[in-house]
């Protein structure tokens, strides 16, 4: 194998890469699975506390993951005080507070585009109470997730839902305070099968705009078409200053939440040159977090390995020249252009953050610190009986 | 012009749809939803013999259900003799036997195509289990979908799973006796991400090939990727002489489990017409089944819904005037031989249908006489406590 | 059920269909094609004069095409009053003024986009001198479809392409007078094969609501990634109040530019039934336009089955019970109220439009009155000789 | 920049790529556009020779691309001995033969499954004369691309065309001699719109597997439908003993025609992988070639950086530890196994090839070579005058 040496990165560089964060979500170390079947695994968390517990080793390991974001119900405990502490105990924040407004039978035909009032009045309590939550963790952002729409034409009437949308976000956005944000994520589809109330940016956007300053856009990679230019869209919500934050994961078909990077590899790469590009890297405005389901892998290792992809991906973006490239495209020249973006992604960065990290007293190699740190056997031995966390608790 | 009255039908049409028959699934009166919710609705079934009784309802109101499909192991019982005694008290027949390995921890990895010798022959006796179930409900057809395939590139060898799915269902084929036949579905993606060991019609073509005269393709019309022309493989298979059975559903984006008809009505048009064009209809060959899932909606009334489509959408195939549709198509008139076709699709057959229904003693509105008959309120004040059946049980 | 007679269209229905006028493209009655291949055809035009008699032969034979758009330098002609006055003279409108910037070497990079200021100038310029046509056309609309992009990763600037999109159209929006608007038309991909300036409904309508008031979006049906629910977009923009217009075609791939209707004609009944829903029906601000492709058919006959099919769409979107649907949708009876819409898509209007065409003196059947109107064989025994009109000329 | 040294390629591997061969096709050279525009560019060869010399500069200057493929009736010429003199003398060979049965306006409703015989013998006849080309060149493979499809439902009857598809193809088939093969390649659409006759490799497959031993599946890895996992497909058409010949390009959309790698390089590494796992490489049974269209950049260059591309990828697949693999997949490892996979797709091969390449009395560094060499300047100038070659000449 390759010994590439320190200096395919530069000072400069590693001191961007020094100011990488990437926010964990708790579920991501619950059992997650497909409609067919949720398998399970031996070691997986009862409780949020046991979550972060997991999430901080994937902070311990690789510097790069220092908050949590919650899922309410999912993370509901007695004392967010006790749970904060519990993750400042062990080196990590609380981050964003998710809402959930897919999981009640209320919600069968929709929540803040409810056609019934009462139910919108429900939805729109369960995100103030997320907002109680927020005051307690600290916490900046609100994200919402909207599972809503309908399964056949003529079923629901899309036009009034988008108005009641506006409304009841308008209240929920109200209630925020100081630096509160609200980030509204799209999807092209799932779990409604013929119409999705945000289905894709331009909707996230065109509703956000009307909230004000801070409500934002939260931009997930598996939630588009086929064939969707996903750093198209990166550029141009950096470019209308709506970019709230990032879902990282992969697909080959659906919103399969994969490990982001596994994939298309190159996509990642794209993506990330365009946040350097627009500004929003390092930039606290543009919050990067993963939102995968490690259905068949070890979680936790799964979740090093999503860090350790993106920043990975990070520095091959970082190492474009863009002098060189600049110069090429004003010159219409097509292949010396991309040859300087490829230049970039095919450098093997890997030893050279592994060293890097060695000199900040990081495992040079994650992924095999982690399995030979003898946290897994532990938790496989400590946490049998109760009930094993998922995405329905 | 067409002009709908009942002479729409001709009595060589009504002959013809006589002799339809659509198999109804049993799973599709139990629970379904989405990896994010499955809704509970009152009335739902709590054994198989509650299922056959509500899909016995389907049959009775429209003439169009003579047997029910069953999935093992959640239609399990303790004596087959008498779920199929059941099922004749109540007009109709135990149909195809569906096999089940995608819910066991074992499987995780894989069943029929395993790397482990001994899970694959755990999961082949399964299917010979099937068969001795078929031998005592008298079915015909052992459908496998095999839900297997693997996240991430590399994760598997796709080929060794390739050859060790060839035997595994050779092996099952053998035990095979009399009349019965082994139909392999195949379908795009879900539950596996990055790749399906059964993915596409020439794989389950390839496979079924070498097997034998009694294996056959199973084509579900929600499994392909977007975009592909289904009725062009419909006219394949059967032209092959290995299109076995239909799954009939249908979908905007991934395997939506809709109810057939609903997302492109003109889709199913040209699927029917296809299979009458290549003697596929009337055929006991090739039989016609519905698998869908009734996430939002009344599943009854959803089935019913369903069959009526079907039947609708052959009789406007029925209607194509063939001889002008050749003469157009030899002769090069493209908007002629276009105009015949959906001059069939276009024509409303429902007044005639309804009369045609009222003629044979069934309802001219079952959607409307199933709502009247108390049917529904009857299960639902009776079937109160137990388990609800769904996907696991 | 319904008795498609003449009732089947009520009076009202009637008197919103006589409003309904589609503008027909120029280039639909010259030659079209792939990259592989562009057949010949006896009796194209051969300059703007015969492509507006022919337009003027869909309107004479269906009273639903009063205006035909033109595409600058394909229609350039020394006197557009002469123009002006030959459409006028066969009963017809000039309308939309299309212009091009991908059919010069030096757009070979982009236009309005361009890195090079003399380059976006002379995009500009065309556009400019599009609008003296305008003015001495009448025209009200100045259609932009913006063909440029890159075809690999990092050969464009994303980002300061989009930034000089927007001082290029604001230059060209800025000399606008009077009633005249700007539509600014998006395309997922082609010609460009990697990013595309205008990629999506969300692009243009970022762009053109900095510009003003009359600055809208064009939603061409075939321009999607596959799996989009259009009609939910055409709600969105008449919710925001910028939906400028239709390009209606049909696509079962990518931007196949078929006979709108002809590949899922349920999907055509959703977006109309979004347009009526959304207000946009018989609203000068929504100009419905056609703009296909007829490869392989009959040009004029293409045009007259498009315009037939929008309004046969039409008629059934207005036949939708809007009461029933609102109760349905309301008490959350998904398959009340999808039945609601079936039927009316269901339904045949045909006959009742036959007899209605031929109540205000129009054929009953217009392509076979144009089959029989000898018009055809006129022209392919006058037009020989000269060079057939195609997308270059 | 790293500099990794040799080792990161043993001898082993490096025997391994000094057999790869890639066919470069003679059209690549020439013009190529969409339908809305080809843009001319300086030196673009006039006729088959002069496509001849610049395929022979990609040779020269990487030794990875010893042969041409032709396109009849673009690279008719008086004399085929004068033509493969001309390329020996460049150090070159001609390669398949490929067959053009879509730009004559008798191929307008089909060639080799027309409905009249005698459209379709012109077909046959137009191959057979291929074929005496082959037996002049002394080529092995006549690849036939089928562009034959139907626009509209109806227009065509799919099934009478299929078997008219083979008989045609028995006819051509049973003309060829000694080693000869044919190659049937399938695409998914375009340019039809509605059905293509081989549409799927299940097609191809079905269709020679009934011609003989000698009639194999060109694979053209741009199409397939979205989402598509092509390495599957390689790997069983290695397995079925069926995969001829691959045709390489990449796409982000439809058949974009992008040079290969440049859109997805994870994939083409997985290609390539299946390749070789399935003893597909070095194979003299399996042809590589390119099938690109070079729009927008310099064409010999875009030709250099595909082969460069295609080599860099072999180098990295054949990196895989093997045994490390099947460990990791026979444990059940997932997160192992895809660390394996892709260590060895992110190993910087690059270096290593420079230097192996200058052991080789080749340029380190052929992009930069092909600059300095003088070739482009000396073409630029003497090639003015006559008619540029296109996909039409």
């Amino acid at each position: 194998m390759t010994t590439p040496t320190t200096s395919v990165l530069s000072d400069e560089i590693l001191g961007q890469l020094e100011k990488q964060a990437i926010e964990l979500p708790s579920w991501a170390f619950g059992n997650s699975g497909t409609r067919f079947k949720v398998f399970a695994t031996p070691g997986t968390p009862r409780d949020p506390f046991e979550k972060i517990s997991d999430a901080a080793q994937v902070n311990k390991l690789t510097a790069l993951a220092p908050s949590v974001a919650l899922h309410i119900p999912w993370d509901l405990v007695d004392s967010f005080d006790d749970l904060r502490k519990h993750a400042e105990d062990n080196g990590v924040e609380l981050g964003t507070i998710n809402s959930n407004t897919f999981q009640d039978d209320d919600y069968k035909f929709g929540a803040l585009t409810h056609e019934d009032a009462a139910i919108r009045q429900k939805a729109i309590d369960h995100h103030l109470a997320c907002i109680d939550v927020m005051d307690a963790t600290g916490s900046r952002d609100l994200k919402i997730w909207l599972a809503e729409g309908s399964n056949y034409p003529g079923q629901a009437d899309m036009r009034g839902r988008q108005d009641r949308l506006n409304e009841s976000l308008q209240k929920i956005y109200d209630r925020l305070s100081g630096e509160q944000r609200l980030v509204l994520e799209y999807k092209f589809f799932e779990p409604a099968f013929y119409h999705t109330d945000v289905p894709d940016w331009g909707t996230s956007y065109a509703q956000v705009a009307t909230l004000g300053e801070r409500a934002m856009v939260c931009l997930d990679t598996g939630h588009h078409a086929p064939g969707t230019n996903i750093e198209f869209i990166v550029m141009q919500l950096l470019r209308l200053g709506k970019l709230g934050s990032f879902d990282f994961n992969s697909r080959f078909y659906a919103d399969d939440d994969l490990i982001v990077g596994a994939a298309d590899p190159f996509q990642l790469f794209r993506i990330v040159f365009e946040v350097i590009r627009g500004g929003g890297y390092a930039n606290p405005d543009v919050a990067f977090m993963l939102d995968q389901c490690h259905n068949v892998e070890n979680k936790i290792l799964g979740q090093i390995r999503s860090v350790l992809n993106v920043q990975e991906m990070t520095a091959r973006a970082l190492l474009v020249d863009q002098e060189a490239l600049r110069a090429a495209q004003v010159s219409g020249d097509v292949l010396g252009a991309n040859a300087v973006f490829m230049d970039a992604f095919y450098t093997d960065v890997r030893p050279a953050l592994a060293e890097w990290r060695e000199s900040r007293g990081l495992p040079a190699d994650p992924m095999a610190a982690y399995l030979a740190s003898g946290y897994q056997e532990k938790i496989e031995a400590e946490r049998v009986g109760g009930v094993q966390a998922g995405w329905g608790a």
